[in-house]
């Protein structure tokens, strides 16, 4: 951390600031320049800067070095390369992931798995538990819904994502679920993701609707904090003020994490932009600005759907739009 | 929900989207108009407005009724009193709350609790379990935090506001809390917020991060849908492109919800700005705006604080600063 | 536009609104819903819909006829295509524009058009007035500048665009550039757009920072309402709360322009981030997305760039990322 | 500026950064920390710090001196206090200004400057050139209007302020007007700032729609640094993805913009909610907060005003807030 004083700044204002970082348990290093009088921080306190930037005659506080620290390339140069049911996340690997928002029947999802798996798609998606804004919308069917994804999963050797909600959650999904996944509204929540850091299985973490990168690389730090290395981070849009689309995918994130951190990056275009028929130019989107897989909502007769069947694909409709994208990421120099 | 067709559709088109709604289960009223064909769509079924406008020749779906009903003023006209310890919050009443951010010691608790009571403040806030950005950072003492709250507030004759942020943790919370208090992050936390609706003592529910009014006043609809009436919002800044303070007080906020709703709102000026020196012209420009209350944070010690010290007063600035609104309150024709 | 009443509204006020509208120049409708009237307003008059919901018992107004008119697909159901020195821009036509963010010397100039021209480039862009955020940096070299672009551009056969900031030099424009381009700042210039309208080039016309794509189309309506047809739009970045990039590249614009509108759109993937390795992976998206054109900052020499050299490409980078685009347009059924 | 380098960065690349800020033009103070190098650059020229964040090795680079001079607390410690008609702006003086969004009649100027008048006001606001969104709505009356703002002044002994559009039109306003008003969307028209810099006039600057505070004070700062010390700078709302305001007070932007600059700072709480029962407790909120002014929409008979009638006070609404506000102020300890 580095403090910038006020040029002009008196001698006894300065040291002020000297004891009182002191008195945090940094050691201080003055350096005088034409303008400013700097005072680096070296230390291994945490330290929120506003507290110095409140003390008379500081002009600006600089944290230097990040705030996290095992997602970071730094901690691990080379790509997290996640696999699960054969599907490789991470690297040159783009894997898909594709089902219904809403687990409704056994029917509507066997119907929707089969036609996916003949495809090509290996891991399903499907929510049990819906997270909805109105208390009197469809909440999902709980634990039913999990089991009815388990049974067809197995029937198509197809792996499950679902999202979680609740701690105490945690011992039913691992009893059906391949990939946890975590909602937008609950990036953080912290209790959550320190739990989920101490489980053995690949965690999905979705972007919150208005979490800037930082904070979301701070969430999946939460988890490899317990001891969970396989986090999947997954851009769905963030708000702004355009109204058209639900979210405004940001694009630009993809190469951004890619950058900061090895972990691997996914794009959920069905939510990202909440209309079906924006689904098809996004995803194209995801894979050329280096996404490392999609996440697609897929229902088997989106009209009829109890949830979000505005921005789900008819099995057709996917099947279509997959081999475009195989098309595209053989010219990316990439693969499904 | 109105569902407005594009000019010169055909009857054709007209007729299938009639069939869909039927379908949904609503009754179709049509009506003509010079330019567009009208359909209204009756029935108290839940829909999602997009699946209507993705069908071909549909213009436009607007949804009528209110998605919130037990929070309108439609529900309840009259502005709702909520009365802790003596303080009432709503109507021409203005409740104060003071307090640090985390709870850190008995011994500060219990200065920082006595200089407040002197003051006149009879609720104090505390956090025990702390929603931190990193891992790294102080998580709160927990359950032994919610102790020193309750035992300093039974000495000084003072309520007590926590925040809650696990479904598991209710029942602790009530034993010590007499206001539970969700924050931020877990304003959509539906789970918590179903669950908040079946207990007996006040909610103090705050704005997230990005969430709209409309959004807000749903998740209040979460908890008073349980059977729980006492609710109190809390405006604590929205995330915009503006950085210098840590969020934008949203400071029409305030006229707007009570306009919505009859529930009592108040402004926390700590965390709207992050700033300790924009915490009285905010306290003052919340009161004029017509909140009916204020949370503020205020420690005894502000630059050893292990949270938000920057955003705190101390207990000296605190009273200077509750003069002041007590005569501003006079003007406003309001009372404390 | 159509008037929600309130549920249970009295007869009288139903009158009152009748009466105003009418007062205003509208025919009214009234139709009675189970739980709402709906009074539909029929006239060509203007009017601002807030002033109807601020009388007594009225819920909602919703306006049905969209704003803009010849920009719209109901206007013009196919693709308008510019074309400009033989590229096309609309349509299956992606269209590549590329140099310096500003013009500072013919050299440089002179050097990165023979590098553009033999890569396949036929439009130069070039800033000659430059849109400053501080007055104590470069302003461009204004008439000069111009000059420079006209001459390198003669020399390599290729069209120039820059950016015009006044009424009062649009005279001066007409005589060296082909395209002239209104920037990010000016989109709501409205008296530089309304005399645009009356000249006989195209107006790439950008997205403002914080402009809805409504917003966007209606500028374009103002340029084509004074006659002038040829209107490339291109998105930008807008304004977030996300700081990392310069600006969020708007991706989903591009299909949701493209469905309401038939001017073609392109993307400036060096202004939406503001970081050079960004570029490639922005350019290879904004085309899978569907967009019509890349506008695209490139420099002899970007480190010694008097502007904005963060965001430039070298002529070899450019040429390389240009091949890789040209295999992506390949896949995606589109020719540059 | 500061540049800090990776942990354990080559001492080749520290040399090619030392190379490169030599070669533009500053001196280059390396300082080697425990983890991180640090080097400090010295100098006056102008640099865009991501020129050298790209550099191989650089973790970030730091501006230190502020970009803005002469709007500044450091160039100017005292509060700028402008004077209009007696009427005063800045330090402990609250200014009001009222008057119709457009100029529509002289009748309708003069009933309503009649009122305001003997309500106290002594500065009256009236639109000419309208800057609106649609081709097709009501532009303004152009010179006449300005003619009509300056024979009702007259009368009522009031002092006129009315929007500039276009650098063309100065002298045409320095004949009617005594205040030059910046609107939101021409807040970086930087052609008109730098013309208006070399007038002898006060220039009321709005901040636009996105603008940061950093980049409203630097618009500020293109006119101080042309010569013209008299600024009045005007909060009106930014743009948030809150929808129900038309804009977003940003309250909490007066006090910062009073630390940072000692320009005074007024509120338009018509165009920053767009809402005429929000104008009378954001007017209080605003002065509460600590603005210097006001600038308030009123309309003779705002039913039936061509341009933003849903934000307008009529002038019997007007003249009873100002008598509340006059009342707030004395308890602020300020004086209109």
């Amino acid at each position: 951390m580095l403090i910038v004083m006020e040029s002009q700044t008196s001698q006894e204002k300065i040291q002020k600031v000297i004891e009182f970082i002191k008195l945090k348990g940094f050691d201080a290093h003055v350096s005088n320049g034409e303008n400013h009088t700097l005072i680096g921080c070296v230390g291994r306190k945490v330290i929120d800067k506003r507290d110095i930037e409140l003390l008379s005659g500081v002009k600006e506080v600089i944290r230097i070095s990040s705030p996290y620290k095992l997602v970071s390339r730094v901690f691990q140069p080379d790509d997290t390369v996640i696999e699960v049911n054969g599907v490789k996340f991470g690297g040159e690997h783009v894997g898909m992931i594709a089902g219904p928002c809403s687990v409704e029947t056994l029917e509507q999802v066997d119907e929707t798995a089969k036609q996916l798996s003949e495809a090509g798609v290996k891991i399903l998606r499907g929510g049990a538990f819906k997270p909805r804004t109105s208390p009197y919308a469809f909440q999902g069917l709980g634990e039913e819904g999990l089991k009815i994804l388990r049974q067809v999963a197995d029937k198509y050797n197809m792996a499950v994502t679902s999202e979680i909600m609740e701690v105490g959650h945690i011992p039913m999904f691992l009893k059906y679920v391949d990939i946890l996944q975590v909602g937008a509204r609950n990036m953080q929540n912290f209790n959550l993701l320190k739990k989920l850091g101490e489980i053995n299985k690949p965690v999905l973490l979705k972007r919150g609707l208005s979490a800037t990168i930082e904070e979301w690389l701070m969430s999946a730090e939460y988890i490899m904090a317990g001891g969970n290395r396989e986090v999947i981070l997954c851009e769905r849009g963030i708000r702004t003020f355009e109204h058209i689309t639900r979210n405004t995918l940001d694009i630009s994130a993809i190469p951004v994490v890619q950058k900061m951190s090895h972990l691997p990056v996914i794009v959920d275009p069905s939510h990202a932009t909440g209309l079906r028929d924006k689904v098809a130019p996004m995803s194209k989107a995801a894979l050329a600005a280096g996404a490392n897989g999609l996440i697609i909502e897929v229902h088997n007769n989106p009209d009829c759907a109890l949830c979000d069947g505005a921005q789900s694909l008819n099995p057709e409709e996917f099947s279509y739009l997959y081999k475009d994208l195989q098309a595209l990421v053989g010219v990316l120099k990439k693969q499904f």
